[in-house]
């Protein structure tokens, strides 16, 4: 079959251009590995960016969003015996959104069945062919058969584990692995705070967060081979209740349905344009989850690539797509800093000095206007 | 003898509060292991925060310092193809002074010397007694007598290697070494710029500062074990050229006058007081060059425990000598996370990674009003 859009990957990200694109009268096929039921389950990032959360209001998207999702104005900072707000809306005027990706993907796949896009799930040996020259793709699809898809261009958001960021010779790639994971926990319980805590405490990092008004979401720092085996409920509990004290707060505790361990990890891959292959989202870079920039990055790849598509395709006019890779850099690099500066700031790692820098850091991010400015400018996001 | 303040250290923290002190009334000895030419002489910091600059000026001290001291609106930043100005009186309304701490201890020694203050030089074994009771301190003098100062109070200015931190049992230790060095660099040369340029290159740090207008200082980053005999006068003008080379720019060159390697270190020492003991300055802590801190925060310390230290002799209210210490250190982990947060941001390090994280650090700081705001408001220094 024949195609303007050929994308790779139907997780938020390729939905999402999927979406936009056709919005504009711009045809796609989206080919996914795995199932529908797989990509709608899975559990990731839950706080939305202003900028996130305005494109999809104004895409059509915003209907279950605006009734479901959580707006918080800030976030809680705590160390031992203090615990500070951070109010983004009066520090730089935009608020923040608790929307589980799970529920993205499931308004961005209704959208996408309303408007009739095809999409091929449970694809296997998806392969990139000439993506210097006409390119196309080729798949075997659920029920065995093979398939071939023509394309304008192929945008990879198949995820770093996927094949398109493969079929870019030469890329160069930054990459850090840091010495501490995430133990993530859903628990059947109300929040125990109206907004999400981040705590530094000498035990090791832990975060207090929210799925919706009946589920909580906890994270604690552990070591990146922990075994899950050794944190039983009692423990995790016990665990969260000393990392998040503080005097005259409670921890409210509740069934556990869940629990992992998350790796951390900053990759960056460039460029993100190759001929006419582009990469958006995890397929080119990887955050480490504390600024809560993954989602919101992929979001920005994609907002920024379909209007390149748009101009370039329905236009003729190539500089936006020409500028893509440099472009959309640019942020991604932004948030890679900032999303290791939070990480550096609130994990314990290295020594005691590093520590009473954290400390120093963290104190000051809660007296001066600018650091706390800096701080909610960034984790509030930047413009689109 | 007996005085009411004894003094360990005369260089610019101790002859600092023995002129505070005199200006309140209270006696004040000096004693200074080395000669008055060897204190006058040693070539250190030259960076005055404003708030340093106000209170010399208030304090009757300066006189020279509004003739011959280099007011700078701000800082120069750049990387490879870029060079940014920071104007800290348009971000934060302070300026900070070009002023020798060579010139700052001759006007402290010439004040001393007018108000007749007695000082001790070539002292030897010098040794503080009974700092939780009535504290004395026993030295050599220059003749070779044995000679003893019966005090209220001893005061540490005597820097990292002086005796004082030792009389302080259980004191904690944070430390980093880094993995650089300086090579300093002093030459008969106008500057080549109006302001400092602080630069990020490939090859290492390099800053280009100065010492009046006739002479420049320069830096470049080495190894902590480099031999200085590897750097010739031309292998230093190359690096520099090339390091803090910008386009239509060229940097001037002529005699180089001295050259010799200074190590980087962090190191904080606490508490900082000890029954009737108090440390001040390099003798509490250290901080690397960088942040241009180390000589305006032994002046916080010094005028903190000045004040401090009158309420008590004079008044009988112990209030600030009983918080010095505490509040001292605020200020001097606020130094020492700034101080380490520029020389991380500027000293090549680490990985590539590292280098990316420090380029996307540096591009925020010259794009974002806030991070702007937040590295003027620290480097002009917060209020005393």
């Amino acid at each position: 079959m024949r195609t303007q859009v050929a994308i790779v990957g139907a997780g938020p990200a390729g939905l999402l251009l999927s979406h936009l694109l056709g919005l504009e009268g711009i045809d796609s096929v989206l080919l996914e590995r795995q199932t529908p039921d797989y990509v709608q389950a899975r559990i990731r990032a839950g706080m939305l960016e202003a900028g996130t959360v305005g494109l999809l209001r104004d895409t059509g998207l915003g209907a279950r969003l605006d009734v479901e999702g959580m707006e918080h104005r800030g976030i809680h900072l705590q160390w031992p015996g203090e615990r500070h707000h951070l109010d983004f809306v009066d520090l730089v005027g935009r608020s923040v959104t608790i929307y589980g990706q799970t529920e993205i993907t499931k308004d961005l796949m209704a959208a996408r069945e309303k408007a009739g896009r095809p999409a091929y799930y449970s694809a296997t040996d998806v392969t990139l062919h000439d993506v210097t020259g006409q390119p196309h793709v080729t798949f075997v699809d659920e029920a065995g058969r093979a398939q071939r898809v023509d394309a304008d261009v192929v945008v990879g958001c198949d995820g770093f584990h996927g094949p398109s960021r493969a079929s870019i010779p030469d890329a160069e790639v930054w990459e850090r692995a840091y010495p501490f994971a995430w133990l993530g926990v859903l628990a059947d319980v109300a929040p125990s705070a109206d907004e999400l805590i981040y705590a530094w405490h000498p035990d090791g990092f832990a975060m207090h967060s929210m799925r919706s008004p009946r589920v909580s979401r906890f994270y604690l720092q552990v070591a990146p081979d922990e075994d899950i085996a050794a944190w039983s409920d009692d423990r995790i509990w016990d665990a969260l209740a000393t990392r998040l004290g503080h005097p005259g707060w409670a921890l409210e505790t509740g069934p556990i349905t869940e629990k992992s361990v998350l790796p951390m990890r900053s990759f960056v891959a460039t460029p993100m344009r190759h001929g006419n292959l582009y990469l958006a989202g995890d397929a080119a870079h990887i955050v480490p989850p504390t600024g809560a920039k993954g989602l919101n990055l992929a979001v920005a790849d994609v907002a920024l690539l379909a209007k390149a598509l748009t101009a370039s395709l329905k236009d003729g006019r190539d500089e936006l797509v020409d500028a893509y890779s440099d472009t959309a850099l640019r942020r991604v690099w932004r948030c890679t800093h900032f999303s290791w500066w939070m990480t550096s700031m609130l994990h314990r790692h290295g020594d005691d000095f590093d520590a009473q820098l954290q400390l120093a850091q963290l104190r000051r991010t809660v007296t001066s206007a600018a650091a706390a400015t800096e701080l909610a400018d960034n984790y509030s996001g930047l413009p689109l």
